[in-house]
């Protein structure tokens, strides 16, 4: 967790020792995505994929108390291999939506012994920055990116 | 105006006596841009616009009385001559915005006699609806409308 210098960014950067193809591959495949995206013992119960600017990203997910929080928004790029962002913002198809919170961006890049990949959420102001740190940003997208390393590691070549 | 079978949009449909070309650029370039965009005796004393998904999309209006009006957003679809979506939710860069009220959805289709003309403004709620419907969405895109048209046939061919 690096501190960013725009104050209503989060950023996580961090070079991972899979190939970005397999990390791409982690973040934009329902199957793959369900296996990391939530630091356990949360769990992801499903993912909905369509992976376009204005296509739907939605996520259900659970923590070991509580009731399953479904989570829509939609993809606003879409660089393969590269470049994925998408908001909570905008519902699929561009409506806003009733609870925006943050937009977040990837970035992954080709390095010695595998990936860089830079996760940065934005928010609209510093409260929800604030927010989003109090709820365990670093340490929560840190632990998923563990798991989504575990996760690329057993795919395929 | 014709109502929209999606309680949450308000709609405008018109055939306008002009190619779809014009309307294009009018909508797209600054200079025609301000000459239309709000109905007298509101002004638009300034436009901001990078056309491309994610590119700032912002006006300056001003009342008759009151201070100027700033507004920002940012640009989700551009093709040419057909689409463009812009929306307050999201700032350039996509961060999220303060203040998201809609966004709208332009859609033009060349037809005998000129142009079929779409506005569609999107919200969140039904409220945020009868909010723009009771500003005056009607009668302001039409009479910007109307503004437009004329631009457009003083346009250069």
């Amino acid at each position: 967790m690096k501190a960013d210098p725009h104050e209503l960014d989060l950023v996580l950067t961090r070079i991972v020792p899979v190939p970005r193809r397999l990390v791409w591959l982690a973040w934009t495949r329902p199957e793959h995505l369900v296996k990391w995206f939530t630091p356990a013992p949360w769990r992801t119960l499903e993912a909905e994929i369509d992976l376009r600017p204005g296509g739907i990203f939605r996520t259900v997910m659970q923590g070991p108390e509580g009731p399953p929080m479904d989570n829509a928004g939609c993809y606003l790029e879409v660089v393969e291999n590269e470049r994925l962002v998408f908001t909570d913002a905008l519902l699929p198809g561009w409506r806003p939506a009733p609870n925006p919170f943050f937009t977040a961006m990837l970035a992954l890049e080709a390095v010695e012994g595998g990936t860089r990949y830079t996760a940065r959420a934005m928010h609209k102001d510093s409260a929800d920055r604030e927010k989003h740190a109090a709820m365990g940003f670093a340490d929560g997208w840190g632990k998923a990116l563990d798991q989504l390393v575990e996760v690329a590691r057993g795919m395929p070549d």
